[in-house]
């Protein structure tokens, strides 16, 4: 017989913010990275990655990303260049881009683009003015369609117009089917730094519950 | 000279919803799993995964997960579960839970609760009245702060009130210091029943401007 493991109980109400901070991104990983490209009002290229980041639909197809105000009401560069109805750019990253991603995340003056500053290759947007990472595997267009603000937190939503996909990854393009493995995309994990590439993958079949009354049927899963 | 890789673009403003589903997300990877538990208004407890969740924010800390509706207006049983306010948990998936949460996602009929019908453990919540997954290494109490609908999307956003976590993954309690490997969290990819394990980990040290600048005055990172 087996002891049930121990637990440990977190009041995230009474914790300041860097506690609670450490606490929920420790736990929910792995997190798709957002390498998020915008255009400021002088057209300089802003480029910087967020792993508050999710599709959370299909119909229509929607993005949510999460860039945290620096103080409420005082949003970061990424968020200032999506007005209401602003476009922008989400560039998915696979393991070989993973240092460069991590470069665009210091901490540069507003005025200094990261692609010109590190040397990020570029090319235009195909539905929207924003561009891509050249070299990014797979890239979401999107469109602004709401914003909303919870304290410092700050989550904008896209439609997502058209997706870019590097050709080796598109196994049928008249059935929209892709190779996820080829993209080689890596995830973030807690602590400072941790990254997970997707490469140790598996499958697990899904059962209808009519499959699953046939197999009870039969005495359980053991016996089908 | 290498050639630059050749990309197909899809325009999903044109494309059904089925063929939107696939594309998105067989890019959007690796996504955390939320494996939601909710109480009916009679009191039982219905699980099942998600994988358009992630973390928004931590100030304050706000967990966003959209269960697509059946239809617009007709919500699945977990939406119905969580009015304006309702209180959910939220439980993390490691690779030895996998084919129990799989098991979650058939399509029983909303009268039948899948732990019970599953044999799935739970134990009650701290802060909220929902239960958690007695062997989820983590879960996270929710409640209700805003829901967002556009079409068939509904995104339900909740502040996280507390977390329950395995001790073994706690390293230090009063900095709140986890070890978010030994959760052996898994994520979903891409395609019918994809999945990968976080185990193929690695770290990359975030450079400073400052940090940044005393570099290229000595000639770059390679110098340094």
């Amino acid at each position: 017989m087996t002891a049930a493991p121990a637990f440990t109980h977190f009041d995230l109400t009474t914790l300041p913010q860097a506690a609670r901070y450490k606490l929920v991104t420790g736990i929910v990983v792995p997190r798709p990275i957002a390498w998020v490209s915008t255009l400021d009002t002088a057209g300089h290229v802003n480029l910087a990655p967020y792993s508050f980041f999710n599709v959370m639909g299909s119909d229509p197809p929607i993005v949510a990303f999460a860039p945290g105000d620096h103080a409420p009401g005082r949003p970061k560069d990424t968020a200032r260049n999506i007005p209401a109805g602003g476009e922008f750019t989400v560039n998915l990253v696979d393991r070989a881009l993973a240092e460069s991603m991590n470069a665009t995340a210091t901490d540069f003056p507003a005025h200094l683009g990261e692609p010109v500053v590190l040397g990020i290759a570029l090319e235009p947007g195909v539905t929207v003015c924003t561009p891509r990472v050249a070299l990014s595997p797979a890239a979401l267009e999107c469109r602004e369609v709401q914003t909303v603000l919870i304290g410092r937190t700050r989550i904008i939503l896209g439609e997502v117009l058209g997706v870019t996909i590097r050709t080796d990854a598109v196994l049928d393009a008249g059935k929209h089917y892709l190779d996820t493995a080829a993209l080689d995309l890596i995830g973030r994990m807690g602590g400072r730094g941790g990254y997970a590439t997707t490469r140790d993958a598996f499958t697990i079949d899904r059962v209808t519950y009519a499959q699953w009354q046939e197999q009870q049927d039969a005495g359980g899963p053991a016996a089908s």
